[in-house]
């Protein structure tokens, strides 16, 4: 997070934890909280006194309560969503695809922006444009927006902000949370886009309050971001979910990594592409006229997306004996072509998932491309309680 | 643990902290301690007190002092390795394997009962026959083993002491805690046999300090136990580590589980023996045979082990892609064969690794049959500390 010198909202473990849960559990009377915790009712007060005071917090009236507590006399606290606006901007090789979101990773307003030129100081001029863009639409965003979240694929050091490798961008060692804290005059935090993702789903989506969960994503690349014990997965070498170098088939297609048979040399976008060109002997055939002809019944192209399909299945399993999540998310721009996905993994996955691994439930569905940027803005509003 | 009346040695976090530090990192001063536990000097020598009075724990002089603190003036803090003793008893189909073993889970006396009857009654018959015999031998180990530690494969609840399903002695639900507790007097754990052995590698093997860590087993069965986060994954269903059922070959032979080119069953022992005897036209070949041949240079029968081990090292890379442990070891009575595996599983895993991910060391070794009876043992010793 830069600048570093920027505090984060509670430092405290027992404000953290009373921040967190509101955040992420929605809003819940002191007594629950206090009973979820493991803290005295008194402990509670404490902490959410001054997270009140600043406007983070407050507390419901009986009339405005909705959901579980409902009718009882405890008031519940709950989070003040347009207390702050956080910026989340996904960069990619040819565009920055930017949010405005609130405190509770709700999406107020989008932006896109071509990408004129791929070096950083052309991204970083890009990615001042399109913060002013998004800011400039409503004065109160502009008024209330301290933190930029940023996110690309790659290895990205998020504590140090340092972008280590891009394959996309050609980027090696760019001090990308530095420059843009410098260029915006925000506070900054840079993540990998799975893993960004991730935390959006784990902290606003659906893995909230699951022990261990799995994102899974399709196109390009095909990755993973797993939350263990509670915990993101990081890799002690600093490679972990890559799923998509799992190798599934022993005659299978040799893969960029090096690999033979990796579930993203069956069913990346490109790997997709190329065995549809060769089907169908149209060297010209792009994505989505492979999808549209699979649609149409061709039989050979569909094949393409079965075998595809049942690779990415194999590849979830994997995870599923291995980790077993509670539940896994099998999302991505791949799964535009979700209809022609969806049966086959979920035959491969019910076929090669162990015993009770099985159980785990996979919710498989197309990603509009904002949630990539919401993730980055999700890391952003993580960065409020985590150093 | 049974019977759950018996008490922890300490419980308090501080003293659970400082105890489980010096059990499994060795003499340690109390300064390094409290830097390492972020604890004052007055909390660990309070913490440390009572153990040093009930024997557990002793100040070793400056002449007995040995490794990196040697020379310096402080007192480390060490375990009293024989102030209470452990028996740990592997349950097979057809044999019981024990160990009696130290604090530090070194091993003091062995022994091994050929198992006459599966059912219930006859196995607990039959361990406290072992028990008899391993602890009659040794008055010291008789006066101080309080604790017994079982392992068996299968899905087993530890905190229950409940073995919910044994495939091999063809049981469901049976209480074993209980009933062992019963039979012997003894307090007891029961676990997962590869829960255990990783256990055993956790706290006193290659997994000492490692922050996430693997054990592959390799023999009828091909398991994984995995460290993440410095806590063994357990999976939200009760299925984690099963590295064997990774689909790695989209042609691969059916799997006992239903699945499809299993590395069980391509590398698993029957799987083996199965391949040996189809390549040699002998119905009646047996493992140690298959393996004579391919020492002896017979290609086809050398071919099955080269492809299990690629087969091994494609499941041991989708560990290592999946959640970047810090090093894996590879063990088990199938790595009797050693010799036959260890290229194939090192060439395939490098292969597959995904970039830092190759980073990761490999121990491949054999298995002496007593190391699962440690790991048993081990699992009791834990018990000392964890409720
Ligand atoms: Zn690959
Ligand atoms: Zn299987």
């Amino acid at each position: 997070m830069f600048p570093a010198s920027d505090t984060v909202l509670v430092a405290a473990p027992a404000a953290t934890a009373v921040f967190t849960a509101v955040l992420t559990g929605g809003p819940v009377s002191r007594v629950r909280l206090a009973r979820r915790l493991g803290l005295s009712s008194a402990a509670v007060t404490k902490a959410a006194r001054p997270l009140i005071e600043r406007g983070y917090l407050h507390e419901l009236a009986a009339t405005d309560r909705t959901g579980p507590g409902a009718g009882r006399p405890a008031s519940p606290l709950a989070v003040r969503a347009d207390r702050e606006f956080f910026v989340g901007v996904k960069i990619t090789a040819d565009e920055l695809i930017g949010v405005v979101c609130d405190l509770r990773a709700e999406v107020r307003a989008t932006a896109r922006r071509p990408l004129a030129d791929p070096a950083v100081d052309g991204v970083l001029t890009d990615v001042g444009r399109l913060v002013d863009d998004l800011l400039d639409a409503v004065p109160e965003h502009r008024a209330r927006v301290r933190r930029l979240g940023l996110s690309l694929s790659g290895d990205v050091d998020r504590t140090t902000g340092l972008v280590r490798y891009s394959p996309f961008l050609h980027w090696r060692d760019v001090p990308l949370g530095h420059r843009a804290a410098e260029a915006t005059g925000l506070t900054v935090t840079v993540e990998n886009d799975v893993k960004a993702l991730t935390a959006a789903e784990h902290w606003f989506g659906e893995g909230v309050g699951a022990e261990s969960f799995a994102l899974v994503t399709v196109g390009t690349g095909i990755g993973c971001g797993l939350v263990v014990n509670g915990r993101l997965v990081s890799g002690s070498y600093g490679v972990a979910g890559e799923i998509g170098h799992i190798a599934v088939d022993a005659a299978g297609p040799d893969c960029h990594c090096g690999g033979r048979g990796c579930v993203e040399a069956i069913a990346g976008t490109d790997a997709l592409v190329a065995q549809a060109r060769e089907r169908t002997g149209r060297p010209d055939l792009g994505f989505d006229e492979a999808v549209a002809l699979a649609r149409g019944g061709h039989e050979a192209v569909r094949a393409v997306f079965t075998r595809a399909g049942g690779a990415i299945g194999c590849g979830i399993a994997a995870v599923a004996n291995l980790v077993g999540p509670t539940r896994i998310v099998v999302s991505g721009e791949g799964l535009a072509a979700y209809d022609l996905f969806d049966t086959p993994i979920r035959t491969s996955f019910e076929r090669q998932a162990f015993g009770a691994a099985a159980r785990c439930p996979l919710s498989i569905r197309p990603l509009p491309f904002e949630e990539w940027a919401r993730g980055a803005a999700a890391v952003s509003i993580q960065s409020l309680v985590l150093p």
